[in-house]
């Protein structure tokens, strides 16, 4: 998609702007969908997203009639039996994909053990496991652990850059995040795809920071496996549950390497012998959590009415907006741009680095801007299009022109290590 | 424990005596801390506990402000990030386990599929995966799964009552439920892990039907290896997340089959390489739930503040109380025994066989009292001495009388199957 720069007259954005701005944002109704704090501008949508209004209401219902009244009536009456895969439909509506190819269980972590599993006992040789050097650790140790599992060739961890270059003859499976989790740089999901696929390679692809942020169009990507997370732009809450998509092409050929009951083909049989669920049903292991279901159902029920291509051109113009404030006004102050210039290969947050990066965004806080660091010198700054606001990247970005200018970010107590996701 | 019937001058209880014992019952407090429907009676607490009242108010404390005004935050100021190895040792307390013994993560199924491997890895030798033959189906799974995956000799499967003699020198790893999902037979944790140990076997137990619904003691019993179930007796809710249980003699020396980042030694460094945490929390994966995470934690407030030799007694006398209805009024109906006479080997449930065991059970929901059903032909009443008072088995009990003796379960709109787990 083509960036259109929105600048009047190539100068950069006035505060006045942004309120024209978000006057005129299609998106800007469904900020009053989400419950946020007053005098708080939130930028770490990336790593944990805003909570739907309606979840209360949803989640009380939930505990009161379905559990409190309903009790384990409820696996059939309320549908919690069906939820993985009716959860998991509405996840591939509008990650163009088909009915019948999602499931939502367990973690990110769980299901990438099992769709990488998967991939390598479908490819059936003994080939290398290749993978980004700066992939998000848990899809390093996962990568390895069933490489380990397998026996096969090992992991091949190369630069995000050398990827492509590096789908040799002896790869069996490429995992690798779409929009990486630091830099935000993002792949084209039908490129890769075809590159390894012409390659005998099957991709296993990761989700986490692209499912909401960036348009996906599964099915004409020609992907045939992807996991991904949905407590980020998703909005499912803590923790939600993760998805596991599966091509209709090869589902039927693919196991599941952890066998539970609720991926039987008929669970409710107690059946002493193992057969998997005709569908994508059998990338389950065992009884769904349907708190953390339902609440993500209810955010759902939101992404559905929008317009991805809405969501898209609203976050590159919000990156876009934080790039030019910093470059025009406080590149001088030590602060970088982590994350790619060009705005066709970047995702929904930007990536800000500065020796004490950790110092500068615990400041932030200080002063009512959400954002996270990652080690050793990395800021994001998560664009969630739903709720983030011009006036916010506007206003976030002269607070941190201001810590900058001031320094007040080398105070001793910005330099307590907190553990924050 | 030795079982006291408690009938006065030996013949059985009638209601009025039911009520005394119900006023008398040091347990009945209990009760007011559940949301119970009006009119029901249910005996189905062994596959869904019932809801805590003080779970909604939590629950919406979470989200209203833990999530809603905390936001990614919560994940250290909440203690979230802390919560599965915080309310894993609320379970360490109460099933005799030590600090640090218990982590709370993932589905039951999943952390059989870690135990089991780990324990394979733990010794090493390619032996046989013993179980018995009528395992939860999911145990059964995950057996053959993780027996395919290390390349040991296979799954050995031997009837229940012959495990004992079965535990020879080529088997590696033995699982098995403590109290049988269907009979509810008890086995001795003690006994049956000192006989394995000194055999060079070592046991993962499966405390699915145990935990809150007999006293166990780990430590004493000196458990190597266990997982369970928050939903059933333990009142977590629908598919609470499950727990696994390490010892402090062998945890240092199992690893994770499915290292993820939260079970990291340093999750918050985003190491490239995985270094497994120090203590039980390697057995985590992803990120946890914290919905379900907060409402089993609600529920096990409840249960640190109770004996569990008065639940023994109480499900103990309970059960009785059932099975003499049942021999002295209505034996001849077609009804028979499915669990063990012998209290001392019997856990927390009653079942009760006949030919049209389902069509009964739904029968009986039409009248409000609610149990389920297992194929082929059994019935599960669950006593959970929390809130099942002595009035529910006697009520339940004339119910069922009054069904087998005029026959109403042979309407043909009984016989829809439904899928209720």
């Amino acid at each position: 998609m083509p960036f259109r720069p929105i600048r009047p007259q190539g100068r950069t954005l006035s505060r006045a702007d942004c309120e024209r701005l978000d006057s005129e944002d299609s998106l800007a109704k469904y900020r009053a969908l989400f419950d946020l704090p007053a005098n708080l501008i939130y930028l770490d949508g990336n790593s944990l997203g805003a909570k739907p209004k309606a979840t209360s209401t949803r989640v009380a219902h939930l505990l009161e009639r379905e559990w409190g009244d309903g009790l384990v009536r409820s696996w059939n009456e309320a549908g919690w039996a069906d939820a993985p895969r009716r959860v998991g439909d509405m996840i591939a509506r509008f990650l163009g994909a088909l009915e019948g190819e999602v499931i939502v269980a367990d973690n990110t972590s769980v299901n990438l053990y099992k769709a990488l599993m998967a991939a390598l006992r479908y490819q059936g040789r003994r080939g290398v496991v290749l993978t980004d050097a700066g992939n998000f650790p848990t899809d390093l140790y996962m990568a390895e652990a069933v490489a380990r599992q397998f026996g096969t060739g090992g992991v091949r961890r190369v630069p995000r850059e050398a990827l492509l270059d590096s789908l040799a003859d002896d790869v069996s499976v490429l995992t690798v995040t779409q929009v990486d989790y630091k830099t935000a740089h993002m792949f084209d999901l039908a490129d890769i795809t075809a590159v390894a696929r012409a390659r005998g390679i099957l991709v296993v692809w990761d989700l986490c920071h692209s499912a909401g942020a960036v348009p996906i169009d599964l099915s004409s990507s020609e992907v045939d496996l992807a996991v991904g997370c949905t407590y980020k732009f998703l909005n499912g809450g803590p923790g939600a549950p993760a998805f596991l998509y599966a091509s209709h092409r090869i589902l039927s050929h693919l196991s599941n390497p952890l066998p539970g009951w609720f991926g039987h083909e008929r669970p409710f049989e107690f059946r002493q012998d193992y057969v998997p669920a005709h569908g994508v049903e059998r990338f389950q292991s065992g009884t769904p959590g349907i708190l953390g279901l339902t609440a993500l159902e209810t955010a759902l029920g939101i992404w559905l009415s929008v317009d991805m291509n809405e969501i898209r051109r609203k976050s590159v113009a919000l990156t876009e907006l934080l790039i030019e404030i910093v470059e025009t006004r406080f590149a001088s102050l030590g602060i970088r741009l982590g994350s790619p210039r060009d705005p066709a290969v970047r995702g929904s947050h930007v990536a800000l680095t500065h020796p004490q990066g950790y110092e500068i965004s615990r400041a932030l806080a200080e002063r009512g801007v959400v954002i996270d660091s990652r080690p050793p010198d990395l800021m994001r700054f998560g664009i969630t299009p739903l709720y983030t606001r011009w006036v916010d990247i506007y206003d976030a970005a002269e607070q941190l022109a201001g810590i900058l200018e001031s320094e007040s970010y080398q105070h001793p107590k910005f330099r307590i290590r907190l553990g924050v996701p």
